[in-house]
């Protein structure tokens, strides 16, 4: 299946929770299947950290998307959940994927022009927080005369997005599906994310995020991918995996010889990722994800707080064993606090040998109970 | 007790084993109690990746490590261990501790003159590995006239050093007491030392390692530190501490703004750090552990053929529970490895808040069994 993102813009300038207004917000989404009468059948799916509006079927160019639109951009992300009789059955659903606000794909983030000067935003792209991103697709939803949501879902980052769309607009859906998500930053990721962080703005390129005219700040992006991938991938697995010759990058390493396989696994993925990806895109979702916190977007002082507002709701939860992202805790956290407020909800445990990156790979292991979720009541 | 270092330097040049010779070699070292008369109560320890010479007492300064030795290397890194009655009694036991081949701290290192030039090594310091280190230190020993130690000690990437003396030259010593240490390098310390070094040769000012005339890669120096610190520390102590005002660096930030005390608790723990090390000297050290390889070491075809030639020794081992930089799996293998061999070995685990720098800072959790092992022959 071909397909071509559509694009949404705002009626009307987007102020950001964390102050700063972006004049003219464009969201560039896909969609699959077809919406019922009575708009009753639509699920919003939130894309991770590094996705995009391009959730399935296969879409060869995003002009757009310019320079990020590269061949791993090509097939869907969740291509193998997403289609008839799939984990999410397009023969019953409609099913919506959007850019995040601030990403690189096709919606309005740093790399795009700014209405004043035509000129990147770069620097002056504000701070984004997770109800930033989850407001503007509420208002795409509204554009399509969607009131309320069949469900709602996400993994990852893309988690962290349906809790808080669930938490935020908890009358617009009554299904929610997190995989591989947390319901709080923990400390691991505090750490590692501030590291990620670390890198970009330390990159000599990077330039206050203005270096759209000159070398991109790669070095930086290339290394907060390394510092990322190792979270979302089993070691055991791409220790026993890694083969082939160990070619040495000479333009990156002037005293370090590379000297097993993993290094080189590593560097070529983060090499491929920078040609994807926009660094200025990639801090703002990690800057978003420090302050990821459910209690402060509903506005109270505790998160035990934030889910009784959600009584009517029913949670699929799903673990990863292998998980070092999202440790399995995480959403054992997240049950806690579901079952504490009275919210329906049923947790599994995947058992995987390839981490936190399970949810793309093993849809065996996912559409049974995604199915059961959607499409029966319990 | 105020200590100042003692320099020996190598009648010979020394040939590193992967190649590369250092016309000259210094080691800066220090020693605590009376060698006796038959020179057999001599106690050899290797300090961890960060540490020195110094490792008992007060040392305020060594010119020869300027600008290095700041207010921070002062205090004796294992103080509380090594002393009179302490776990290393220096009324009996003849201690000795020398600077790394390759350090910051006093021995020749790329920070160092190079005798044809009087400029610093920089990048023409070659390539170390675990044994050029243990090589050097040998001749230390036999410039001292000890044939043979009582025992060999040290913690972290001490204790790489410490298992790579003990089974290059078994015959030099009896007691072998590793504490947090592992008996092979696993994928989850590849991949962290692999963005360390990345982090370092990305910097800007690395210049290859010849950066002593300009400015110092501290950046990407800072960004190594972080990524280690994680792993040293307990998470949830030093999130449970983080206290004080949120400061934001200015100089090293433009879009981030620091939001939580364990940002700023790291960033400026990074930041002391580049003030008393040198990115080269770092560098070195991580591309050694990368290459750690006691098979390699003591040319065998496998780790299960480098003990049965320590059958005559005893091993001391330690586990700290919440060590996240050497599991306590690592210790179970070497255990497993040892016992394989016939070597006698005793292993504990102790339970600590306070993660691998446990070794550092809780004496009473160590002492006992030190002092056990060195002082009756189980």
């Amino acid at each position: 299946m071909q397909t071509h993102p559509l694009f949404y813009t705002l009626p009307e300038p987007f102020t950001c929770r964390a102050g700063g207004v972006i004049p003219e917000v464009t969201l560039a989404y896909e969609t699959y299947g077809t919406l019922n009468a009575d708009k009753s059948n639509a699920i919003l799916v939130f894309h991770a950290l590094s996705g995009s509006q391009h959730a399935a079927g296969t879409c060869e160019d995003v002009p757009e998307a310019e320079p990020y639109w590269t061949d791993e951009c090509v097939p869907g992300w969740w291509d193998s959940f997403i289609g008839p009789d799939r984990a999410i059955n397009t023969n019953k659903f409609f099913v919506i994927c959007a850019n995040y606000l601030g990403g690189c794909y096709g919606s309005t983030g740093p790399s795009s022009p700014h209405p004043g000067d035509g000129k990147p935003y770069g620097s002056r792209f504000p701070f984004l927080k997770t109800d930033d991103i989850v407001r503007s697709q509420a208002k795409l939803l509204d554009h399509l005369g969607i009131e309320k949501l069949h469900a709602v879902t996400g993994p990852s980052v893309g988690g962290l997005l349906c809790l808080t769309f669930a938490t935020l607009f908890p009358e617009r859906v009554d299904i929610v599906l997190p995989l591989g998500t947390g319901p709080r930053l923990t400390n691991l990721q505090r750490l590692q994310n501030f590291e990620q962080i670390t890198a970009i703005e330390s990159d000599h390129y990077f330039n206050c995020g203005d270096y759209y005219e000159g070398p991109r700040p790669d070095s930086g992006l290339m290394l907060a991918r390394m510092i990322a991938h190792k979270t979302y991938v089993s070691l055991e697995t791409m220790a026993s995996r890694a083969r082939g010759e160990l070619v040495q990058p000479k333009d990156r390493f002037s005293f370090y010889q590379l000297g097993h396989q993993m290094e080189s696994y590593m560097f070529h993925h983060g090499k491929k990722f920078v040609q994807r990806f926009d660094a200025n895109t990639y801090l703002r979702i990690m800057a978003m994800w420090q302050r990821f916190s459910l209690k402060h977007t509903a506005g109270v002082d505790d998160i035990s707080e934030v889910f009784p507002r959600c009584a009517h709701q029913r949670y699929m939860i799903f673990s990863i064993d292998t998980d070092v992202c999202f440790y399995p805790d995480e959403q054992a956290d997240l049950e806690r606090l579901l079952k504490a407020a009275g919210v329906r909800c049923l947790r599994v445990t995947v058992h995987s040998e390839k981490g936190h990156d399970s949810f793309l790979l093993e849809p065996d292991l996912f559409t049974p109970h995604i199915r059961h979720t959607l499409e029966y009541t319990w």
